[in-house]
């Protein structure tokens, strides 16, 4: 086994060190994120860091980086409180990703990249019309990561749409029928295939 | 599309909603965390929560319920300040999810689930030998989420430990090559297969 010390890690290259340390913490979600700012110009990103903070009431967090694109992400949720979280499919995997270019301002990715926005339920924020599994979230809080200016932005599901038929009985949803991916990095996406289902552990 | 406001997720049976919510937001990382007490006592527990947070110092973070199993790991690394994180490979899902189980305070996951504990290079939390891929942290900084009394806790990655034919030549790790596996909520584990690799995206 190769032992990399923190004095190699600083030494690395630039993009060596980042795809390795995004890498190396294992496998991530990948959600569309979509907003709309007061004026109506609608945004996309794609974001691999959503994380489960609680169920009852539902909580679910990501992490923001200081960077152009998530920015417009931030600006558009903390100006209307809202925001929505989509699926992405192993069908539109290209398209996806191309949302993680730095777009100006006002250019919609829904249009640069070939999605459909799409309203529900009078939601305000944006749904991506071509994901199964959608989300409607409204802004909870933020915390301010003072190792790297990253932010934790958290917030409550206020509606989810999905196909009935992706429910189990036990209310788990089959995000391998729904063909959603997975991400390894910034760049490499997995079909995960299911191995095992257990139960709730016992000592 | 069948669609769930927040009224109905309110009258949800507990175990449903949960599953529901764990779900939900995709799929998750698997890693093990080991710590020790300024006693001896080693504990390792499985988390789905780890996300990345920066590259460069290289920063992790993870979610912390108020729960029994979890509350040791907190306990412990903020007795030390220092803590592991262990890939979950496919061989060995079931021990990973045992460690989930609520054992007593005294009594450790490494012994109980079937480990080894590993010390290297003179870090003081205990390494999960059984594991291809694994990181040595020091604590960051902690963020109470004030929603529902989780914590975001952030450690810098100071040690990591993998074989050197798992990284590529761009830095990524091959986290399919080294049978790590994924999660969906908090019962089902999966091999992710590849499906495409992108780049750097332009507008």
């Amino acid at each position: 086994m190769t032992h990399i010390d923190l004095e190699s890690i600083e030494k690395m290259d630039s993009r060596y060190r980042a795809n390795l340390f995004n890498t190396i913490s294992g496998f991530k979600s990948a959600n569309l994120i979509g907003t709309v700012n007061k004026s109506g110009n609608t945004n996309l990103a794609i974001f691999n860091s959503v994380v489960h903070i609680g169920a009852n009431p539902p909580y679910l967090g990501f992490i923001l980086r200081p960077t152009t694109v998530e920015r417009h992400t931030y600006e558009n949720l903390k100006e209307t409180g809202y925001y929505t979280l989509n699926h992405v499919h192993e069908s539109f995997i290209g398209k996806a990703h191309q949302t993680s270019a730095k777009y100006e301002r006002n250019v919609s990715e829904f249009q640069a990249c070939g999605f459909k926005e799409e309203y529900l339920n009078e939601f305000s924020a944006p749904f991506v019309k071509e994901s199964k599994i959608k989300l409607g979230l409204q802004f909870e809080e933020e915390h301010l990561i003072k190792a790297n200016d990253t932010i934790l932005v958290v917030g409550k599901v206020i509606h989810a749409f999905l196909d009935e038929k992706l429910i189990s009985a036990d209310g788990s949803v089959d995000l391998s029928e729904a063909g959603t991916v997975t991400i390894s990095g910034l760049y490499e996406y997995l079909r995960p295939v299911k191995l095992k289902k257990l139960e709730y552990a016992k000592p």
